[in-house]
């Protein structure tokens, strides 16, 4: 039906738009400001935090009219913007003012996004002073991954080619930062996503929805969720082609590996495991257990400590208020029965199978409830002491 | 009306009741095997885990009937005897034949309280090969705590006397154990808490119920719910004195002064912080607001940090999907006050203000959200190195 491939490098890929990242002085030697602009004016669909708290550059994209097109985001790291009230909204008004007098640009419904500390204001001035540095027809992408990153220790970009039956092509291509803050029900992190398939806006809007759901909404570092989470799916339209059955694919396949590259880039984590609910009452039970699963300190230090306590996976369970039995209870690391109502007790082989297992970065910890038929799948990571450690004083 | 007296020591203040513990060898140089008996059936009122998993010990209690009276709980360390099915409840059963015949004892509804790892038969054995070691009259308090203690690093035990304004007085006396797997929904941890009161049984069930809700389940180390929580008050009735005020408050001051022992007792743990939420919508958001922040990763880490990071109790209030306005919020550090909408940044004095009292043991994080009137506090502890290393692997 239609043929995928993955592509080098990520969003020099996708025609259509222009991007980069300069220095303005905010972190001390790496990009910490950039830009994602088009040529024309191009649709775009998002997906903001569930936090109350919704930063200020959320606020001020959620300000213009439905549907609205844009030919500029503005990035920024080491800052939020959250927690400054509509003094914050205002800063983006200024810089774009700025912005758009220093670069001589015609703007049109300029988006900024932010990422970094909570509850200050935006240095106006030394933002602006480095605006001159755009190259604006650069087309950059390590660059402006840089400008976007925080604590994550590696950069995080995809592309994918899309070839259709009827030998027409488009591309998809991503860049994404997050790895602290990370939480179940929204991942804190930000995420642009390029394509120039000829994709209709609501079926931008419907496919980045379902994506998120089975993505960015499946990871969990530290449960916790940020104020400025935001996923962006922007098109060019500049190739022809599009068939929504192949978009769907290629956008779930591009948002499940960076959801995964988020958690394997978890603050000081050393593993990645999916935990799997399977046979659960309904789906909202799946969730919740594998979700609980993904969050309990007493599982990830498990993990952390490649102990195969399984104790703890169904104590987490009993405690997640879903429907179980302990007798209908079965749980597997990988294909190692660690527990089920005739195997209760962990023998020395079983034992050794399993801490082979949990030496592994990546592995599947599956609990099947055996009470119905919905399953759901979480992904988190260990929790060590390097967690500790950079979220001990995140500021310094 | 009445005064609240503190007495040195724990359970030997109580009369009507024996204790002791001994060193059955599952734990290498400690007690790990314990009871608490009296010459009298006495009345139980009890309050369980709210895991779905309940320990065979729990289950092996809700068999008896409704008020049952008891004169003999077995108390053991190092096996939690949970996820054991059935079998696992018919050996609490053999332990009592078995113990009825080495110590010629008349049980009545003879209780086991278990605590340790989980997913072991309990080495039915071993432990009745230790039963000839209880000293049936021995009043060793000490002794007793020491024979549940798992990661627990001093022991918790308290005493009060009463005294009533007609000049009758009674006691109350506690143990308990509790150090890591603490849950706001309820502690993973065991109380037990004697009294001489002449306490009538629905008072007994109804106040140990509100004493749990304003202690045990205001407290939270790692936010996992165990399997064997168990807080159990039983009465001699030695005394003729009892006032139901007065009961209830020295129930609820001991409770609370318990599970404050537990935060502070929290594995690896070097502050307790009470997380008030005011101003809330409901008890409801209250409560779910404060035991976010209790719980928040992000929060604990900058305890442990001693970090000023007000940003991430705004955020997590936030992200708990409770009515909130960021132009509402207040936020407090004890007297510094970090947050409001006229106090958005943190400037150098107030920042080394607050710096200064996340140095101390104990402090309170106040959030007003300013839109109701409901008020919860949580209590909680940081998140350091030391939790990581003890749970890495709790089995070793």
């Amino acid at each position: 039906m239609f043929k995928i491939t993955a592509l080098q490098n990520g969003l020099e890929n996708v025609d259509g738009f222009y991007f980069g990242g300069v220095k303005s002085g905010f972190k001390k030697d790496a990009n910490d400001l950039g830009f994602i602009r088009s040529d024309e004016v191009v649709d775009v669909s998002a997906n903001f935090t569930s936090n109350k708290f919704r930063a200020a550059p959320i606020r001020h994209f959620l300000k213009y009219p439905k549907n609205f097109k844009t030919n500029f985001i503005l990035l920024n790291s080491k800052n939020a913007n959250a927690m400054t009230g509509e003094a914050g909204v205002n800063d983006i008004d200024t810089l774009f003012t700025r912005l758009k007098e220093t670069l001589n640009l015609n703007l049109v419904n300029p988006i900024m996004s932010s990422t970094g500390v909570i509850g200050y204001r935006l240095n106006i001035d030394k933002i602006s002073a480095s605006f001159d540095k755009f190259e604006l027809n650069s087309r950059d992408s390590n660059a402006t991954v840089s400008a976007i990153m925080t604590t994550d220790s590696f950069k995080k970009e995809l592309a994918y080619e899309v070839e259709l039956k009827d030998g027409s092509k488009f591309k998809i291509a991503a860049i994404c930062k997050g790895a602290g803050m990370i939480n179940p029900a929204f991942a804190t992190m930000l995420c642009f996503i390029l394509t120039d398939a000829n994709i209709p806006k609501e079926d931008m809007d419907e496919l980045l929805d379902g994506a998120v759901k089975q993505s960015f909404n499946c990871v969990s570092v530290d449960g916790d969720t940020s104020t400025n989470d935001t996923v962006m799916l922007l098109s060019s339209r500049k190739s022809n082609s599009y068939n929504k059955n192949a978009f769907k694919e290629v956008l779930n396949l591009l948002t499940k590996e960076l959801s995964l590259m988020l958690v394997k880039d978890g603050e000081g984590s050393t593993k990645v495991v999916e935990f799997e609910v399977k046979g659960a009452k309904n789906l909202e039970e799946a969730q919740r257990a594998a979700k609980a699963l993904s969050n309990s300190l007493l599982v990830k230090t498990a993990i952390f400590g490649e102990d195969p306590n399984w104790g703890r996976i169904a104590s987490t369970i009993g405690a997640s208020n879903v429907e179980c039995d302990e007798d209908k209870l079965v749980i597997f690391y990988d294909d190692v029965l660690l527990y089920d109502k005739n195997h209760k007790e962990l023998d020395k082989a079983r034992e050794a199978d399993a801490h082979a297992i949990m030496q592994k970065p990546n592995y599947k910890i599956s609990c099947d409830l055996g009470v119905g038929e919905a399953n759901f799948s979480a992904y988190g990571c260990d929790l060590g002491h390097a967690y500790v450690s950079i979220n001990a004083d995140y500021r310094s």
